[in-house]
């Protein structure tokens, strides 16, 4: 792969200064259309040490609006990213929409270091590669563009280039005593790259391979091929055509057909109120304690409440939370959101409120309003509520890769019992604001919801991350049974 | 002081329960009022251990609707945050407008315990009283309601209390090894606490002690107290009253009167393109190599560059940043809000980008926006910019007290070189982004800026964080003489 950037390009001074004004303001009018069209751009400048990666960088910086750039490099972890997902980190630094995100190795450089020193074997490595490639899939099918660059040298440029490097004064020297440790095992190195870069070269965020022996050469080939991919993508943005998936928009006709899940929750369940101060304060007292023991094992936990309007969520939450020291927990409420978070993929608000570990976080109503409410409202298209089962599904696997406990509750009631509580909220004073007139119209459609939860929990109730249907019709029920689920997760992952 | 809180009062469960539906529902009212009115609310519960504080914030979330409320402890600090001014951590828990947070300890609890346990001095102790009581009334200023509360035991009632923790299932007793040690010296911390409470007792946010013996009672008076302080501050909000200051609108009549510290700055200073370029270059090579010193030093620096439009700023930080590397440094155009940063503090904005120890952050613009452009333009009332010169002087006064080097440039030129740059950038296709209506608006009203900026540089060039005024007619020069000045300050820092 890498003989393809080892043919001795070279621009001359003369040559470079005669492009250059013409690119520099060809991208900036690209820059302007992008933040006009609010296109978010990740530009990945990756490479073998000492090719200039950071020159790279300021030269963008200086040829773009700076304004509008931001630079990010990850190479000093802090504790508050330890102690997240992995992917943590990388989200924290997603450009909005309208701006340009210069990232220094983006999510490879880890990766390939950790195949070369042996942290990860084949199996993990296969897997981590199968991960970025999702993940750039799902950001370019949200709206994003990334542009990759690999700035190559040969072995030889390369021990040239560090040894002159140690004697310029502005050669960045200061921090690289790996780059030599890099040096020393340049075979190992390209052999991984090269299995990397191949497996992530793909239609939607392409690789480029720079020969970067000669600056000027580099520069300006990175500065046009980054020109022509803003523009190619500006003038021809993706279409949102219909994917062809089975994905039904309503229930078929038929009474069998009809049937879903939740047909198969039984309403029937109650609890007596003896029984329930009982069992409420037993499950509160364990999950009082486990939660000491979860935070002492630094265990994170993330539990998501969905369910029809007033079947109790809020209500659950609070008997859950009141178990809980104030000082572990964030319940994050989701409704409409705030101008960051509509600038990011749909899923970034909620990567934003991942708790750390040891701590929790509840979220009241979660990601899977994209799958319910977007869906059947129309506010998501079909293609973006449709790949999102996977995306969710991804999304969860690297929150219990990384040993958060994933907790997911579906409260169910009926139609009936619905009518019942809209009533009396309207009917009590301090319920009132509980109740609106959005609330009254999703009951209109609740068909539709019926079908698309149930098609929500066939997709995404995995071995690993599990829905759990609540009878809800009775809340006493309810909050016990969420309760108890809660303590038995807990104790299973103090186990493991 | 204490006394007045061990008077043994209590309430009947009859008296509870009669008195907690009506309290619920007007909480609950003056929460969406809150909302509506945009009013952020900082909730304070602080108090001696074994008060039940962990009780009283279960029931405020139980109380309001727990989708506007935050739940904010700062027991267990995070490098980001140690690696940042002491107040980055509050800050970043403020909430938004509309919102409430109810705060553990807030700012209260470190101060006390650095007190009792003789890390501060009184000079030290004196000095956080003081910062404590500015921030307070520059958070009220800016639209906060602050409401106190100090849960109150005797001696004798918190020995019994934690008896009796000890054996409860709920007790949050595993994290409490803490609260013997505070019981052993009930006495140092009264007495600090008592010290503190008065100092801290503003007409702004006052504090309210409660007797915390009887938990019925402390909830409902809470309660009460929050609902009281929250309904007085949405029926009388503070007017903008105009200060009585002597701050001029304009510049007064009169040739001498006339004259500001911009005159003082020698326009005439050029430098050939020869010495540009050796200077330059001699000068980026040092910061890079100080830049690394200071990384290792773990000294952040602050760097905000101000000027009149077409000053030169962005040409110059892009000189500076050419020098560091694209790793350390990020740079923070300043334009409008976002919602977010709308919905807060006008200084919150600022604080969020506050570079890591280490790390630099450059602001292209920034927090003196408030007594510029906002001044000038009207955007900001006469007591908002007024009081921000203290506001400004008091963050930048927190930053150095952490270490952070604050360099504070003015780009100074005049009328007759703004106009030819206008015009040349009128005239040139990559520039023409950079000229807008606003700036030939800004440039009728020269006049004006020159008073405020006057006024900002006598009032805010501060010995910890002197202005820099660079007479920025040559380009070149101005360059050099920023890069020389931040070359310098960093030798300073490296010194101390």
């Amino acid at each position: 792969m890498f003989e393809a950037a080892e043919l001795g390009r070279k621009l001359s001074k003369n040559e470079f200064d005669e492009a250059e004004p013409e690119l520099r303001a060809r991208l900036l009018q690209a820059q302007r259309a992008a933040r006009q069209a609010g296109l978010p751009v990740v530009v990945v400048i990756a490479g073998v040490s000492g090719a200039g990666k950071g020159q790279v960088v300021n030269r963008l910086f200086e040829w773009f609006d700076s304004r509008g750039v931001q630079v990010h490099a990850y190479w000093d972890e802090t504790d508050e990213e330890t102690q997240r997902p992995r992917w943590w980190r990388f989200w924290r630094t997603l450009p909005p929409a309208g701006s340009i995100a210069v990232m220094f190795g983006a999510w490879y450089t880890q990766t390939i270091y950790d195949r070369v020193e042996e942290h990860d074997d084949d199996a993990a490595h296969a897997a981590e590669l199968t991960r970025i490639a999702d993940v750039e899939r799902m950001l370019v099918a949200g709206g994003a563009l990334i542009v990759k660059f690999w700035c190559h040298l040969s072995e030889k440029e390369q021990s040239a280039r560090i040894r002159k490097l140690r004697k310029d004064p502005q050669s960045h020297w200061h921090m690289a005593p790996e780059t030599v440790h890099y040096a020393k095992r340049y075979d190992d190195y390209a052999r991984v790259s090269a299995h990397v870069l191949r497996e992530t070269d793909t239609a939607e965020a392409p690789w480029y391979l720079i020969e970067a022996t000669d600056r000027r050469y580099r520069d300006l080939t990175i500065g046009r091929t980054l020109l022509e991919a803003i523009e190619t993508r500006l003038a021809a943005p993706p279409d949102g055509v219909e994917l062809k998936t089975s994905h039904a928009p309503s229930l078929p006709e038929g009474e069998d057909a009809r049937i879903t899940v939740l047909d198969h929750v039984d309403l029937g369940e109650v609890l007596e109120r003896k029984e329930y101060r009982d069992q409420i304060e037993h499950y509160q007292s364990e999950l009082n304690r486990l939660a000491w023991d979860v935070f002492h094992a630094r265990k994170p936990i993330v539990a998501l409440f969905e369910g029809w309007d007033a079947s109790g969520k809020g209500g659950t939450i609070r008997r859950l939370v009141r178990a809980l020291d104030a000082r572990l927990y964030r319940v994050v409420p989701i409704a409409a959101p705030t101008d960051e978070e509509a600038a990011h993929h749909y899923l970034w608000r909620f990567w934003r409120h991942l708790p750390r570990d040891g701590y929790w976080t509840l979220f009241d109503r979660s990601w899977y309003g994209r799958v319910l409410v977007e869906r059947v409202e129309g506010f998501a298209t079909q293609p973006e509520w449709a790949r999102s089962y996977h995306e969710i599904n991804d999304f969860e696997a690297q929150l219990v890769e990384h040993g958060v406990v994933v907790l997911k509750f579906w409260l169910h009631i009926d139609r009936e019992e619905q009518l019942a509580r809209f009533t009396a909220r309207e009917n009590t004073p301090y319920k009132q604001h509980k109740i609106s007139k959005e609330d009254w119209r999703n009951r209109e459609r609740w068909d539709d919801y019926r079908s698309a939860i149930n098609e929500m929990v066939v997709r995404t109730s995995t071995e690993y991350a599990p829905w759990h249907l609540i009878p809800a019709n009775d809340k006493r029920f309810a909050r016990v049974e969420v309760l108890r689920l809660a303590v038995e997760a807990l104790q299973e992952a103090l186990k493991g």
